[in-house]
């Protein structure tokens, strides 16, 4: 999977270099900016296309067959899993220049370097655009597969930047909302709203369906249901991350959490503002959403003082056995696919 | 043409409400910005879709027999239309914002609103995704056409960036270029190939090729020749383009030119530096890309002194005899699309 990277890198840029007529300068900062932007991360998701085919095979072969996959199959899945980690890049890029944010992955944002600036946001939708340039080189000739396989990306694209809509004008209205701070939309429903789109589908879906597609599943349901469990898990993996951006050792979550700093609606500033007695509420609405580290610091007292660590962990419990019940009921694909993403997520530390 | 708009959008807006679990406001939002966004230009390109169509069936039609359009045919047009009018709302919200423009089409550009700002790079990515939802709703079950279509838009969009590509990076390159500003990239092959890409596709071959799509039209050929006339065409336009930012009225151009003080490699900037003794370079150089009115009105002395009219009126009508040339060469469709294409565009004044 790791070694496919370069591969399309080079088939992709050299493609460039010879069909259209730029200056090879440009073809020099594209290759840059991919190298930069798109590996470094975990893989998790990209990982996935080719764990979740493989169960899919598996399951199909003859008892005792063993599942291998053919190389086709492992070029595929590995495809379309570097396209996953593509397409994350294209978000990230941009959200990153948004949000100001400082340091992606352990080094600047692309968007903060020198050679850089706003022009990312340019860079981003050239990502997206290769992306695409990708799936059609691999899956161009497919007919229906590549409608397919367009159409999904596409749709979880559009997804992910509704939840981005959402996160965004939640914020914005929460920062601006007349005399200081407003917390009236600090809820667990804008809080699923904006999780569910803008992570699950990306990050939980996206994969899954892939591996869907190339193994050729073409009932609605399957793709429905994965969908439904998808969402769910996507719900419990960013509660994760709320939890680990403020209670993780940031050696261990290899970054400086900075939620509380930012105003973000996380899944602890919910259950705080549930939990919190009006003077509670007090220490909450005049701390949170400030850079000061006295600041921060109060906030997090208060997160202990209501006990939000035991708080998470009968949310987790909770999370996980509602998960294994939706997939107890699968029945028309291995339920494996999904039991091997939840191991992945399970109790992660960062 | 124009009637279809607002029902597209309704269409668009109503299925977002049904399909997708997000809040009313957030779906009133972007109603808003697309209504914002999209109408309002001189609607050239999408119109082009409808006019190339209705050429093509009358050249196909048996003599005599009139061309009109069937009802099907004007639907079809002019969906795909509005998407290259589309299109280019997204390419504007995201340039706007890079450029730091102020105004478009006489209001404040879309990410100066206060209720917006860095929220338009998602807006634009938006724009971008719900182009292909539409795309999709009326021609996603048309097999190979929808294919055709998608991977059309899809790659005039690759080309489009990498113009913007090309246009921020020699900008930003010749701004910071060590000790002042840096002239050595504004030359006739940089400003070819950023209008090529940045203009020409979108512009011209786009609306050309989607009724050359809508028309039945399968032979590579054909797209190999809209492409290469189209290329020198929106060469001429983005030429004529430049020339008017400084020599027509502001009143009659709708907006006041810039492009002196934002340092583009415009074709008037280019000739000049071609045409001019050392001393007069000194002078460009002295002035060019500098915000005071009177640096703006010494570059403009000095393109009066080299008598640029003369030169730009002698390329516009060396352009349009070339382009002539390649269009009487064309035999394999009605030269018809083209012509009106380019009589649309000459001696334009705004
Ligand atoms: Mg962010
Ligand atoms: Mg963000
Ligand atoms: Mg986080
Ligand atoms: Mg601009
Ligand atoms: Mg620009
Ligand atoms: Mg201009």
């Amino acid at each position: 999977f790791e070694a496919m990277f370069p591969t399309l890198v080079t088939e992709l840029i050299s493609g460039i270099r010879t069909s259209e007529s730029i200056p090879s300068a440009a073809v020099d900062y594209i290759e840059q900016m991919v190298n930069y932007t798109v590996p470094g991360g975990k893989m998790n998701r990209g990982l996935t296309v080719l764990h979740a085919l493989e169960a899919l095979r598996a399951a199909d072969a003859a008892p005792g067959a063993g599942g291998a996959l053919s190389e086709a199959d492992v070029k595929d899945a590995s495809v379309l899993g570097w396209c996953v980690e593509w397409l994350q890049a294209f978000f990230l890029v941009a959200d990153d220049l948004m949000d100001e944010s400082v340091t992606r992955r352990g080094q600047p944002c692309w968007y903060r370097r020198p050679e850089v600036g706003t022009i990312a946001v340019n860079d981003s939708l050239l990502l997206e655009a290769l992306m695409y340039e990708i799936i059609s080189k691999h899956f161009g000739d497919r007919g229906d597969t590549y409608i397919r396989v367009v159409d999904l990306f596409r749709k979880v694209t559009l997804r992910t930047e509704l939840g981005q809509l959402l996160d965004l004008t939640s914020e914005k209205k929460a920062k601006e909302g007349g005399n200081g701070l407003d917390f009236s939309t600090f809820t667990e429903e804008t809080h699923r709203g904006i999780v569910v789109y803008k992570t699950a589908f990306y990050t939980f879906y996206l994969p899954i369906a892939c591996a869907l597609i190339l193994a050729g599943e073409k009932r609605p349901a399957v793709f429905a249901e994965a969908e439904s469990i998808c969402k769910v898990m996507g719900e419990y993996f960013q509660v994760q991350d709320d939890y680990l951006d403020a209670y993780a050792p940031p050696e261990v979550l290899g970054k400086v959490g900075t939620d509380i700093q930012d105003f973000k609606c996380s899944w602890l500033a919910v259950k705080c503002l549930q939990l919190a007695t009006p003077a509670q509420r007090k220490v909450f609405e005049d701390n949170y959403g400030r850079k000061d580290d006295a600041n921060v610091a109060a906030v997090k007292a208060l997160y202990r003082e209501l006990d939000l660590e035991k708080v998470f962990e009968q949310y987790e419990e909770d999370s996980v056995k509602q998960i294994n019940a939706l997939i107890d009921n699968v029945k028309d694909v291995t339920p494996t696919i999904y039991k091997d993403l939840l191991a992945k997520v399970y109790k992660r530390k960062k």
